[in-house]
């Protein structure tokens, strides 16, 4: 059980309207991917050096209700799919008292060489494989 | 027929992977949609100063090939839904000498107040009503 | 001794020169500078709820080592003047093991009302002033 | 002479105090700053791949006004020094009607190979060193 991401909404992050600028969720996403993928020992910085990337093929978000400065939020990612060269995460934004999500997220995800090809990492990267694999519940995984 | 948002890519919007990042593209679908609205006759700074809001209820993009710093890209947008309170628009975004698109995008939004309650716009905002209106393609109007 | 503030590098904050976005580094310091006067008794959120804002009316960085993914960065602040209208702070900002800040900055603000016209705030809010008066060093005050 | 460079406030460029947030203005400095350099034949985009970068090492900004979305800006730029490693650029920002500056800023950069090392340009990228000094005012050389 990994604990959920987490911080506090910055003042930049709002717009006019007075609430956070919608685009903002897609980077606390990125955020609690990054964070969550690095709690189940995927360093993302690691990886990148060792010239893998994990370019975005899609990404959306649903905004139940608008969240404000300086409310704290915390994201519950998990991972959904997983086939060897492609991966997709959901997650749910909570605020404080918050029992349901004020937004919902995907994305979706290839592994790839710096060039953004896509690369299958399972015996390019056995122990990233080994990790996804370990992430995934059973029954979503698609080799 | 309106001529596509165009401008080219700030150095800004790239990261590390040395392409635009995916969060931009959130944003440029709302640079389009503004530019795409005020073209057909709807002033979002005008309709805000009267108390009519736009709020995000969701936002999707698909990115087909990586956009880099110093390229020029041109979004089309166009609307798919509107039944009084909330419309839906759908774009694609193109780079220079691209014959498909490079990314597709969707967002849907509703007519809020102040307090980010949804309003219906027919009676207490008619003008607006009557551009929404002529700007959807007939068959998709749903009141 | 208030304990400085402190995160980690978004990858979305990277530009393709493969180092933190300098334009970051001005948000940075907003954040620092929030969490700062929050730990010194004065709300941000609060004093804008009661119409007291606090635009800026400069803001400079110099950069001496760049900031990379995923590094963690620390921030000091220090008020270095307050005349009941405007107050400036300093910053320096440290990465891990760095003996030396890797930039410094300083902004410079104005307390205002909504319409972004200059504030008094010594008998309009006299507590906010009282908490200003304590953080600033006492060679420093100019009233 | 040079036509100054501009566009149009975006939406997201706004924070809840309803005007532009500080920190953008630091990015566009860095718009006007590539259309200033391009249309005085200094490409960016090819220098940084012929391995030549122009970090910045210190940015400022002084607001003298706030801008709005939906208004237009123009940026004016000039170079103020340039030492064969080191440039700096001071630039006016001005909205429609306005005979003063809304806000003034300054940057700093040197030249740097990919490891963010200054690089003398003089006789290593002699192209580049000639537009550099034939857009400098003379009495500004500094070599």
């Amino acid at each position: 059980m990994i604990s959920p991401y987490q911080r506090k909404v910055y003042y930049y992050e709002t717009d006019k309207m007075g609430i956070v600028h919608h685009s903002n969720y897609i980077r606390w996403l990125e955020e609690a991917r990054i964070y969550y993928l690095n709690v189940l020992g995927i360093d993302f910085h690691k990886i990148e050096e060792d010239g893998l990337y994990c370019p975005v093929l899609s990404a959306s978000c649903t905004y139940k209700k608008a969240v404000r400065f300086p409310e704290e939020f915390s994201i519950v990612a998990r991972m959904t799919m997983f086939n060897g060269v492609r991966y997709r995460l959901a997650y749910e934004i909570y605020v404080q008292h918050s029992k349901t999500p004020v937004a919902v997220g995907e994305t979706e995800h290839c592994f790839a060489n710096h060039k953004m090809q896509p690369v299958r990492i399972r015996h390019k990267f056995p122990e990233v494989f080994q990790r996804m694999m370990e992430v995934l519940p059973r029954e979503t995984a698609d080799l």
